[in-house]
């Protein structure tokens, strides 16, 4: 019988079937509470309150060692001694709580399984005698316990010495039965590093491979942009030559080694403390990360090299870490349809049910995903980058000074929000979204899109060219304004988007009220209000209840798959359910799409 | 029902169960045949004469094309129609022999398989298409019919140029389920390279992998004797750093490969045809090659790093090939008991009939198996270079001038036979060997060993010092002569050699007339005289006839690994069974080794 143990106030669930102490519940899913003593029930830091149990936890010796009868009428346990067997809710006080969990996207949990192929023990090996010639390796694989143990001859040279250099006790680390590392202690936290690879920014987590627990998280931006705003003109670049196509991959590379390296000193340990990786990204950025020809991804029909996961020693492409490090690639399901889609799905639990669900994750491409029963589509949009700022006239990252929300109040008044709540001086796509839904309400524009040049609020330039001003006062001398380029820019877009969804829907034969779910993805996603994007018609008149964003759940997914075989099994058979529909192709994909524009 | 297939004047056997024509059939035994059609019945050279056959083979209508009516009558056949399905023998005539056997040692006979790992094959892919949108590995696995093809990074890299520069049309090269190579066209022959790395010299065989025969064969000079003439003396030289054990790595590796791409150069084929390889050598030799650590091969308890088998890539031990090309080192058995070892027994057939058998690899260091049932015990005994003509005064290398034979008519008259019938300027193993059985014969020392001053053969110098000259008429000036000091060395060598028999056939409780046969590999065994090593006492009272000398075996075990996937499994599992007796440890072995010097 399967039982829920709720933790709060971070609101992780666990599901498990057998008794197990909250510590190591709390482990499971991610969450790193104080256990000085390591669980050994000394220390007494580790205490929790039980506030609701459907089967009493009575307290034990160790609890009335270091609570008072007061804290234990209470409901405080310490969490190594308290064994759970039956639903519960376990509060974390503030003291009690070593870092945040890690798999929750905002509103998404999965259910944390922490089994990471890496795993170490300390190994005493006899020494050899005149009675006693075993090999070195064999006495090794004899002494662990491991008879299908293997090692690469890089690693059978280094073990002699690291044998007898620590007295034939050694602290033996293994990826699977491949001997990665022997060090003189045990290697604690084992590190991995998982990193969804944005076109324009990477983020990059360290995690705990032996308890799940997120470590550090950091941010990038992708340097390649200096080589190509979007995908295609780095693409191309990388065309040019072997040393072009070496140098994207070496701007990638170089930047998840230094991040990590980074990461590692603020929690201070050893920059070679990572002993395994996952990285995501969409298909050019997993042909880049893992240095593969990127050709045939430039042209029509835009194939991969190779769309399986991947499993390749970190050295193959540049990345340093723990000798014998590997890099896992999940798969990547198309040329347009990346390892960070998968990433996405997987981590928002895509296949494990059988909900008809809309995933969308909003870019320069558009990735969007409909689950029906046992069936889940996938397709790719090229909507552009207006929702980055780009092609806007005064588009902008959202960063400080970006107008990230705009309301029309009913007497014309405009009302802004301000990242950093300063002047502004651009705008964001979360604030293009408002403007143009709060300036589609107000009458400004027509179902063409066309602005209305009699409306008060819709000015003339000097050329009688009619624009939409947003900021009353001009800062340093600027109006920000939208026109009516800018507007069809969006439009553009959020067709591309819109003609996706209804393709899959009629696909599938899907209304959209038939639909239990929308998750999107991403940043934007985060900070775009929904309603909007229903009124500018980007997405279908779906209650705005059943529309979830989930923040970057592709590096969610990364650090599930990181630290978990189990979920790259799972996300790789994911992966082969896929089915990848070609937009082109779609029976009048173009009046699709004419339909998307409309405003 | 199993049945033979006898082909003469080889007198190799193919020993199969299902019916097939006697042109694979010489093809499984590494017989290359003329067949300039390929086997497709045009081209009429493959002609053979079934001498013998349990089931008549009747002529067809190839037959009828290409021989004449007299000609079928006395059993001429094209061996690509004739199908063989039960015993038979059959000739090959001079002209439609191509090359000789491959795996016959002198006297030994293997039941040649070949399944080498390696494979070829055409493949023909479908373009990619938008309704075709497969990655190229994808497509790839697909088209060539081998779901769990894999292939690594370096190889993934070149896939999409090589399937596209040659219009999706490719030549598959792969091991076992590992991509290795495409090329635009087949390649044969498809080689691979099997060296035996003996401390004084490396014999190496070019082979093809796909019909097993022998392309070409060469030897080559170990040029770490310039770091150290034994052993022990490399180790020791190894041990000064870094850069001194590389050296005697690479000097091993080099002349490997120069060897190789002497012999591809020979057979008229690129440097990059090889695509596998099968080292065999002392464990030392194998530790070197492998550029493992060998400090704990040169201090007591004489350890391995690792002795089970090694499939490495080949470039991770400095070879080129193919890329892709792995190079297998089967297993060692010991500190002193090496892959040549188990490759001798393993072309020997020891482990495959329960026969009391006795294996002697003489050298510096000489290996000796003894098969009783189905154990196989093995030791190594230091018996010294004493027959390589070392420590020796007039001592030499079996090379042109070196006195080979030596016989002591009645009369007292001396015969010698000289390599190269000229005049001697040194004597080898073989003439030592002789040389000391004829004295002894001829009451010239005692049972300890001594010169007896009042034999009218042996001389006394102008100290004193007995001696016994060999050539009358100085050369150069020189008498060739065997000291009182020569005697002992040989009798330190024969004592150790025949201490190991004894304690063998103590430890498995043989009597020397139980033995079955004793089988001698090695140059110095294939030329030493069997009965001057009983004279002496070498070898026990052995009927003659059961001694037999198998040459290069080790060469043969390691031809036979090579080629096939099934030795390799063979060979291993023989690994496996074989027990190590460290002579160290054998309770009074003092005693054996004093009485094995007695003459």
């Amino acid at each position: 019988m399967s039982f829920t143990i709720e933790f709060q106030p971070v609101g992780v669930r666990l599901v498990n079937e057998e008794p197990l102490t909250l510590l190591d519940a709390a482990r499971r899913v991610g969450l790193s509470l104080r256990a000085d003593c390591g669980g050994a029930g000394t220390c007494g830091k580790c205490r929790v309150q039980v506030a609701a149990s459907a089967h009493p936890i009575p307290p034990v010796e160790n609890d009335r060692r270091h609570l008072s009868e007061k804290q234990i009428g209470e409901g405080f346990r310490l969490a190594c001694s308290a064994v759970a067997d039956g639903d519960c809710k376990v509060l974390i006080p503030a003291e009690t709580m070593l870092s945040g969990q890690v798999l929750q996207t905002s509103g998404e949990e999965i259910d944390l399984q922490v089994d990471s192929p890496i795993q170490q023990q300390a190994v005493m090996l006899p020494p050899p005698t005149l009675e006693d010639l075993r090999s070195d390796f064999e006495r090794l694989k004899d002494a662990c316990g491991l008879a299908d143990l293997t090692a690469d001859m890089k690693t059978l040279r280094r073990l002699p010495e690291a044998l007898r250099s620590s007295q034939w006790h050694i602290n033996l680390i293994h990826h699977g039965h491949t001997v990665m590392h022997f060090a003189p202690a045990a290697c604690r936290p084992l590190a991995g590093l998982a990193v969804d690879v944005g076109s324009t920014k990477l983020a990059c987590y360290l995690l705990d491979l032996e308890t799940g627990c997120l470590l550090a998280a950091k941010g990038a931006p992708n340097p390649q942009i200096g080589y190509g705003e979007d995908i295609m003109a780095r693409l191309a670049y990388a065309q040019q030559g072997a040393q072009q196509s070496q140098k994207l991959h070496n701007l990638v590379i170089e930047t998840i080694q230094n991040t990590a390296v980074e990461m590692c000193r603020q929690v201070g340990i050893a920059d070679d403390s990572i002993a395994d990786a996952c990285l995501v990204g969409n298909t050019a950025m997993h042909h880049f990360f893992l240095d593969l020809p990127g050709a045939s991804l430039a042209v029509s029909p835009f194939v991969p090299a190779v769309s399986a996961a991947q499993n390749v020693p970190a050295e193959d492409i540049g990345l340093i870490g723990m000798p014998g490090m590997r890099v896992y690639a999940p798969p990547v399901i198309a040329g347009f349809v990346g390892s960070d889609h998968l990433a996405f799905l997987y981590a928002c639990a895509f296949g494990r049910d059988e909900r008809k669900r809309l995933g969308i994750d909003i870019g320069t491409n558009t990735e969007i995903a409909l689950q029906k029963g046992n069936r889940i589509v996938s397709v790719s949009t090229a909507s552009g980058p207006a929702f980055e700022g780009a092609h806007i006239q005064f588009g902008m990252r959202a960063a400080p000074g970006a107008i990230e929300h705009v309301r029309i109040r009913p007497d014309g008044r405009l009302e802004l929000d301000v990242i950093g709540d300063r002047q502004p001086n651009g705008i964001c796509g979360s604030g293009i979204l408002d403007a143009l839904g709060e300036m589609r309400a107000a009458g400004m524009f027509n179902r063409r899109g066309r602005l209305e040049k009699t409306h008060p609020a819709v000015k003339l330039d000097a050329n009688g060219m009619a624009f939409f001003p947003l900021s009353d006062d001009p800062v340093d001398g600027r109006t920000i304004t939208l026109s009516q380029h800018d507007i069809d820019q969006v439009l553009l877009a959020k067709g591309a988007i819109r003609a996706g969804i209804e393709v899959l829907m009629d696909y599938l034969k899907i209304q959209p009220a038939q639909i239990d779910e929308v998750v999107i993805a991403g940043a934007f996603g985060s900070y775009m209000l929904p309603e909007q994007a229903i009124r500018i018609g980007m997405l279908p008149e779906i209650p705005l209840e059943k529309i979830r964003a989930v923040g970057n759940a592709a590096g969610a997914g990364a650090r599930s798959m990181l630290v978990s075989a189990h979920a790259r099994t799972q996300a790789e058979a994911l992966t082969r359910r896929m089915e990848y529909l070609e937009l082109s192709l779609y029976p009048d994909f173009d009046l699709f799409y004419a339909r998307g524009i409309q405003a």
